[in-house]
This record gives C-alpha cells, structure tokens and sequence, in this order.
C-alpha cells in the first residue's frame, strides 16, 4: 500500500536527526525499550480518555452553524412550496441550484435528499442489487460480484458492499488516485467487477486528490461490466485546509469517454454544517438518474424539506458555502499541525513510521512497520486514547500488513490531540521495538 | 369488497326520501340525465381547481405546529448527546420513550429514524429481500413472492411490493378487518405468501378498526412460511375523530400464539406534526430488532436527532401528543361531517353509492354502481377536482369492479370542501345514469 508521504513534515524541528530504529543493535534496542515501557506506564498512570476513532468535527466547528438553531420565521420554499407538507421527492430547487453550483452539476440531475449520503449509497446499491440498471439484470442475480476498494479507504463504504456479499477487491492508492493499471485491468475482463468506491478529494484516510488523468481514465476504461459503476463520494469536495486542490469533473469524463451513465455522485452538508442533521445530495447520468428516481418514488414520499430550507437559507450560496469552509479550515488546521509536528518530532528520521500530509479532508493516514499497527492501536486504547481500529482502512477490517492507521484529529481539543499524539508516536516507537526485538530471536 | 357502510349518515337532511335510482324507468333516467348534464356544464364553467386526491392535512392544521419553528436553545439529548454530530443509531432515548408510552411498546425494541416510516417500510422489505429474516432464505431467491392486500387499501404500501415483483393478494376487508377465513386459508398453506399490509386503526381509505378477535388470529395464525410478517403501519394510531377506538396490541397477539417476530409495527409523527418533516418510528420482534438493526448499522450511522430533539421537545409526552391530536380533530370533525351530510343529502336512498363512516384516520370511502368509479373521478377532475385516481385502493391500480373511490377530505377548506363534494355526487349521478342508460340498451 503506497499513501502519500509527508515530506514537509519529514524534518524534525528539535535537536539532532533521530538515529534510525532500524539499524540500532539488540541492546541499544533493550536499553530504549526499558525506557519507553517506563514511560508508558507513566503514561497509563495518567487515565487518559480521548476518543480519536472517528472523523467527527469538533463541537466548537458545529458552533460556527448556530444560524440553524434560529427561528424559522417561514416554511415556504422560493417556488411558495409549503415544506412542513408532503411532496417534492428531488428536494427544493434552491438547494438543488446551490449544490450545482457549488460542485458544476447539472441541477436537473441532483436530488437533495435526507441526511445522510452514506444511507443514499445504500439505497443505490439496494437498487442495483434488486433490479439492476440500465436494463441489465439485477445483480443479486450475479453469481459472483466484486468491487473495487481502493487502500486504504473508508470503512463503512466497504462494510456496504461486504453485507451485500461482494468480493471485495484492494487496489493501491497512489499519490494521484488508484493504481489505474490495476484498474483498467480488473474492469476490462471480469464482468463480475461492477463498481469502484472512490473519495476523489482528500480521500479517507490518505488525503490523496484524484489528478484530472485518473478521473480521465476512470470515465473511458473499458468495463466487461456494461452495468460497471463509479461510487464518486465527494464528501471533502470542499473540505481544503489550504489552497483547494481542483477536481476533474466525473461526468464530464464519462461523457467523453462514451459512458455518460457511469458515474453516481454523492455529497452532503454533513462536515458543512451538522453531521448528524445535513442534507446529502445524489446526482447520476442522465438516464440512471431517472431510472433511479423512479424507484425512489416507490421508497419515499419526500425527504425532509424543512431542513433543506434551513440548510439553504443559513448557506446562502456557494459562496456562503466556502466562506463557511474557510471557518472550518482555521480551526483544523492547527489540529492537522499538531499531528504533523508531533510525528516529525517523534518520528522522522526513526524508520518506524511513515505518513500522509494532507491538504484537506479529516484525516491522516500513519503507517507502522509491518505488523504493528494493531499492537500500537492496542497499546493507545489501553493508556486511555482510541483510536480508528487498526485494519478498519481495509475491506473486512483486514490490513494484510497491519501498517496502517487512521489519525482523526479532528473531534479532540488541540490540548487532548497534542496529549494524544504524545502517546500515540510512543505506543509506535513501543510496538516497533518490541517487534524487532522479537524478530532478531 | 364490503367496507364499513354509513347508517349514521345515511338518513337525508332535507325533504322527502330520495327516489332509488335503480327502479326508474328508461324515460325518467333520459329527463334525468339532461338535468344532469346540464348542471354538470354550469359547474364546467365555474372552472374550479381543487385537490382532494392525497391525504395531506390542511395548512391551517400545520399551524398548530409551529413550536416547531421556535428557536432551539440547546442541542443536547436529554442524556447529553450532542444531537448536532453523528451517533446514536436508534434515536434519542426521550423520544424512544415517548413512542413507547403512547403506543404500549417496550423502548428497547423501537427505533426512532428520519421523516418516512413509509421509507422505514421499504428498507425492511429490502433488508428482508436480499438478506431473509430470522436465518430464512433472502426473499429474492424464492421462485414465487406473494403479499396479501386487504382491500381496499393503501396504494403506497402495494407499490412497495409490487415494485419488487410480488403477486399482490386482494383480500376483502370485512368491519373488524381482513376477512381472517381468506388470510388463515392463504397464508396456511402456501409458503409464498410472505406477509401482509395493515393498517389496523382507521384503514386507509375505509376507516375500519381491526377488532381484538382480528388482532388475536393474525397472531396465532399459522403460517406456512416461517418468515412470514405483517407490516403494521399504525399510521393513524393516535387520529381519532370521536372517542378513541382502543386497538388490541399486535406484539401481544403474536407473543401469545408463539410468534414473537411476526410483527413489523410502524408508526410516525407525519400527521401529528410535518408530514415532511415528522419522525418515523420502527418496532419489531426480539430477535428481528436485533437483526434489523444491525443491518441498519451499514445502511446509516444516524438518523436525524435535531429533528428527533426539535419533535419531543413541541410534543413533550403521550399526554402532549394526545392533547395536540385534539385540536387536529376538532379542525377534521367539521370537514368528515361535510363530507358525510353532502353523500347523505344527495345520494342516501339513491341506490348510487355506498359510504364509510370512519370515526378516525384521514380518509372516506366510496363505492359507486359497479363499472363507475373511473367514469365518475373523470368527471370529477374535468370539472376541476381532482380525487384519488379510482383503483388506487387496490393492487396494480386496477379494482375489478371499479367501483371504489377514495374520498380525502382534510387539506381543503371547509367551503372547498363543501362545493367539492357537491360536484363529487353530481359526477356520481351522472356516471351512473348514463351506466344505467347504456345498460339497458
């Protein structure tokens, strides 16, 4: 698994360059190994109870939305719809126009719907398990179905498609998106591969952007599956720490390439404004987006089109979206520089570990040396600090390496993070030299 | 189909006992049908434009509701959860606590979830579907699908299973319920009937009650499919227009004859507060919650606690819901009552119709001389008001003797209402004089 390094960070700020673990001898190597189980159990003394497993925004980010928590002083859409009442299955035109314009989509393919893009994802791939698409048969009637999982990635994108019985298939994430070799070649001759997870901006963990190439080759590889879909999850699309990073239109790329109906894009305000009360947002080629909403109809009378006015009304626009980002980005930055300053201060130069640095998103991607990151997940939990399950970055929760790691940074205050990642970069250094201890035997 | 005659309404208020339509001569019929079609030309000229066709509660009732505009002062559950961020899958306990408390159902068996139940209904069936329940088969995998339909009924619910290929099995709903001979007889002895849609208090259209005898065999029934269920979608639960109609408790019934999973208990706060932005609840057996849950832990990570928080804070407890439904029946009473003057006025003693007296729910129904109900909600609609399309109360929209009008009396005012129904049985006439003319030649 390759992520993408840090080498910004790779300096270490303090002192002289740390001599590299692995070429210390067996009894350099017990000698540090007495000092740092001594300070973890100083360490463990000191009831830690930080929760590091997910990437949930802070409470003091929600308190940048508090417009939400306003009077409503009206309840009628820009068209006089009555949103407490039923109807309007695609969500509310203002919302829809401000979703196209914020992301360059055709607003008569979007739908706003309820609050969570995850349960849309769901619902897409119930439809196509059940009835197919695009007049293909459905595919619970597959044999064997696979997908693409690129690594490391988002766990409960893969637990979809592990509950619907897919062979779920790794391809490595570089530096510009996924290996696109492995790809091209999985596609185009399998028939049983019938869709890709993809995070094309500040994916999670690694924060990789897709470059406009892999988006490119994404929209014009040959599919043995004429069914094949793209599962386009933009859910940091405007979650930049710095400079936005662009991203090549998907649809665009389908188009070009001759599979208009290729891609199905999803976002939501969930990083936006509230996690758990956002609004998420599906938009399809042409034809699948019709085919998709009719079925739909028979789910769902109408989503929640009281929160879509709020949503709107407190964004504005997408300018009033970006301004709302840039809110958010002063607060995590700090965070995502405490993370990188600690491992390059603990870490750089030691050969124990190696890590992504991000310029968006809510993640940082670690890895240890190979068989060490379930023990050093274990060794944080165990002195008071959770962290995203060891594994957890790949499909079944099975990291063949156990390397890799997932950094959220983003929930704790920047006091608990820089406790927390203290503890983390020593249970690294803990598990690592108890292993290559272990390994000289 | 035999629904719940009127008696009550069934005396005229005015003069002498109308004529029964059925024993007039061909000559009477002939004057008669001028006199129609001449008033049905004045009433084309009138050019009205009214919606009676969906069960949508009036504005005026939404305004009862407008505590939920209010500004929300805080965000946390009432056990501290910070309902803005992700979490809590099942719902916030409080309003967990209040589904239990007004429907008698235990709390850790109810899931509360976002503004659909009809949505809630779906997902089951899907989860059932692809994954089977209780270690049965995944529905989809059987040769032969079959659901039982009590008639007439709901049209959403038999889109649901008509969409994923079910055979639909009209079953006559009788004053107490589905006519428990054909169920006990359909579901004994074919493994492919799967289950069956009720809604047992105040049926969607004809306003039956299912009776405790009802209830009772629907529990103990047996069933030659293990994995049969009823989806019991209580949606009129708490809407009663007179005095309550208790409702025997369905997990009760199945506990007692030894099926404790058999039930799926639906219900929502739609037509108590937002019909588009209300909460949904979900209640199921021991062993199916479990499973049904953790299944939804893929599709979702949580619902929407703002919404959750925003509704038991207006609703407060049983006894709030039960005070505000009050005042959504004393807003109902006038409207039912115009509904059941004007049928009786114009068409008691006709011999033209037959009419439910419902004492709940949101909905008339009507059934015309067999072969007129199309003809008549055409005539209905160009004249300006459009009703449920005729057939909708039946599986695949077509009711064999297209006789059955579903009559949705709440979101028109009262003077909408009034001209509406008078338009409504002068289109009934019409439709049945030119039925009984055509048939004599």
């Amino acid at each position: 698994m390759q992520i993408h390094f840090c080498t910004r960070t790779g300096r270490r700020n303090k002192g002289d360059a740390m001599k590299n673990y692995l070429s210390l001898s067996r009894a350099e190597l017990e000698k540090l190994l007495l000092q740092l189980e001594t300070e973890y159990s100083e360490w463990q003394g000191r009831k830690l109870k930080l929760d590091m497993s997910r990437g949930k925004p802070a409470p003091s980010q929600l308190d940048l939305c508090s417009g939400l928590l306003d009077a409503m002083p009206d309840f009628h859409a820009a068209d006089g719809t009555d949103c407490r009442n039923y109807g309007v299955l695609g969500g509310i035109p203002e919302l829809r126009a401000l979703f196209a314009d914020l992301l360059g989509l055709d607003p008569e393919r979007i739908l706003a719907a309820g609050n969570s893009s995850l349960n849309l994802m769901y619902d897409v791939v119930t439809q196509l398990m059940l009835f197919g698409i695009g007049g293909n048969a459905p595919w619970c009637r597959a044999e064997k179905l696979k997908f693409l999982c690129p690594v490391p990635g988002y766990d409960r994108h893969f637990r979809i498609t592990q509950d619907f019985g897919f062979e779920l298939i790794p391809v490595p994430l570089r530096q510009d998106g996924p290996d696109m070799e492995t790809v091209e070649q999985l596609v185009g001759n399998d028939p049983a591969v019938k869709g890709i997870w993809c995070v094309p901006l500040y994916s999670n963990p690694s924060g990789v952007c897709y470059s406009e190439a892999t988006v490119r080759r994404l929209g014009a590889m040959k599919c043995a599956a004429p069914d094949f879909r793209i599962f386009w999850d933009n859910a940091y699309g405007v979650h930049h720490l710095y400079e936005p990073t662009p991203l090549a239109d998907i649809f665009a790329a389908c188009a070009a390439g001759g599979n208009p109906n290729r891609a199905f894009y999803f976002f939501s305000t969930s990083k936006i404004t509230y996690p758990g009360a956002g609004v998420a947002m599906l938009a399809a080629g042409p034809d699948d987006f019709k085919e998709i909403m009719r079925r739909l109809g028979t789910q769902i009378i109408s989503y929640d089109k009281m929160n879509q006015l709020r949503t709107v009304r407190f964004l504005k626009n997408a300018a009033g979206v970006r301004a709302l980002m840039a809110k958010h980005a002063e607060a995590l930055r700090p965070k995502f520089e405490i993370v990188a300053r600690t491992l390059a201060d603990e870490l750089a130069g030691s050969g124990l570990g190696e890590w992504s640095d991000p310029r968006g998103g809510y993640f940082v991607s670690f890895n240890t040396l190979p068989g060490c990151a379930k023990e050093t997940v274990r060794l944080a939990a165990e002195a008071g600090v959770k962290m995203t399950g060891a594994g957890a970055t790949w499909p079944h929760g099975v990291d063949p390496a156990d390397r890799n790691i997932r950094i959220a940074p983003t929930y704790p205050s920047k006091e608990e993070l820089a406790t927390a990642m203290k503890l983390f970069t020593l249970c690294v250094k803990l598990a690592a030299v108890r292993k290559l201890l272990a390994g000289e035997r």
